[in-house]
């Protein structure tokens, strides 16, 4: 069995595609850092509706309890 | 009595359907890994509202705290 | 005093119906499995709005952090 | 000071109104049982809106993070 | 560095100002007691939309993790 | 890998951004202090729509599980 935290550890570095509570669009960044609550630091970031780019936004640390879902996101 | 997260555990390997706060739709897909706060990791999950595929997801990891209900898959 | 959980589970074998966050109609089932954060396993669940019956949903797991209201059902 | 859990386990016995999460309405009835998590043990419970009863609830158990408010009530 | 609790802390006495996640207007009240989870006991307290009072609301109980923000407000 | 939580405290006594669960608009201010829940300490607090200012708030305090995205704000 592949623990969760395992997996979201084994993308740090890599680009991934994160859908939060309270925001409409997802956040797309390399993922810099993870802890056992699932925060999240990303750099690079961006909003993007689907595959639409709507703004940069650049280094941003997400709340774990407010992800829903990650996903590698191909480069 | 069964524990609920012995349920859980009892379903890894197996196809579960997935609602979440902050998602619309439901997720199924092959249960991979759970740890202890339901955090979840499906593999060749898809996006479902009810029986009708949305879009393929592939790898995924869903936040425990925002899990509401898990229920296994037929086939 | 009576506590909560006591409370919760003095219902285990029984019907009972949960409202959930996330979920706009109510979950009725056989309570099977409950543990410290009101996680639930129940069997022969349905979905219900009031009184009528929405759809059937067999076994599922219910997180506690997402659970509103639960309530002694009259068989 | 007063401990706001001190507070709660004061109205022990006695008649409360409770705003939650993913209740439109309020809940009133007597206390019969809270936790550190402030889960909530219920008797005599309405759903009421304002002070207009909606429904009687009977025995309800609330989980202590989708409380919002409770208030004593007066009798 | 001040601690965002000490900060709280430091308000015990005094009136603030509160948002809550399921509450549309602010509340305003006497800060009698906060525990390490923010939760919050308020006396005097009023529903407020704006600087516009909508109700009293007499002793109040607020759950921590439903609390948004908290401002200390001008006598 | 630099771990979210170090990342904020890297960013005590400069301005951040913050969006917050049951907050339309965004919160700008000067980060006085954080703790390893995330809650937050601000000063010189203003909401924000984008670029806008909407209001000014002062010395604030936000709870941390309703803290959805962090940023560091050019000065």
């Amino acid at each position: 069995m592949v623990l969760p935290n395992q997996m979201v550890k084994s993308m740090v570095g890599k680009i991934i595609r994160v859908e939060m509570k309270g925001e409409e669009n997802q956040l797309v960044g390399k993922l810099e850092g993870v802890d056992d609550y699932m925060n999240l630091y990303l750099t690079n970031a961006m909003e993007c509706k689907g595959e639409e780019k709507v703004r940069s936004l650049g280094e941003i640390v997400l709340r774990g309890n407010n992800v829903v879902l990650i996903q590698p996101q191909e480069e």
